[in-house]
């Protein structure tokens, strides 16, 4: 973890998220700025500034993330109607956090082109 | 792979797509309605309907998906300047091809939300 990063403060517990789910490489919790009815960001514990900095030891941690947004989905009762999963890589995507991070989204119908 | 799939035949080479990337797991090609200046598909070879049908088993494969497309922005000259990765599952999201693909958008700023 780094010292400055909110994301991992949110890890070692020093800012406490609306957590919707974890295990022992993955913490999700709610968006404070939400844009749809189910907004939830999925991270994984573990620092990584942004999805350049991942190489191909990452693999099995990065598909953790896309499968604990569709459990989360479930949990939500989303799955059947549908989500979309987001990640941003730096300024031309507007990425804010340089944690590594995913976007769940669901509750509504999302448009096209996806921003 | 399931005999009535695009991107089943996409992977045979029954149709041939505008390929920039291919692995033993993963194909990665041109979508034919671009919505950025780089707007490529990722694939798993292997035929997966959506999102809701992974599970543990296939981590690695998934995020097979997030690194190639990391890779194809760096190959794209998108890194530094920024790319959104985007899967969509089922109706609410807009999902048109029932094989997982994950969207690789940039070279242009991406708006939020992410439609």
């Amino acid at each position: 973890m780094t010292a400055d990063c909110l994301f991992c403060k949110m890890v070692s517990g020093q800012i406490k998220p609306s957590t919707v789910y974890e295990d022992m490489d993955v913490l999700a919790f709610k968006d404070i700025n939400p844009q749809a009815p189910v907004h939830v960001l999925v991270i994984p514990k573990k620092h990584i500034a942004t999805l350049n900095d991942l190489d191909a030891s990452h693999a099995g941690l990065t598909g953790k993330l896309i499968i604990a947004a569709a459990h989360i989905a479930r949990e939500s009762g989303i799955a059947e109607s549908g989500y979309r999963i987001v990640m941003n890589c730096n300024a031309d995507a507007g990425q804010s956090v340089f944690h590594v991070h995913l976007h769940l989204l669901g509750g509504r119908v999302m448009r096209w082109p996806p921003g």
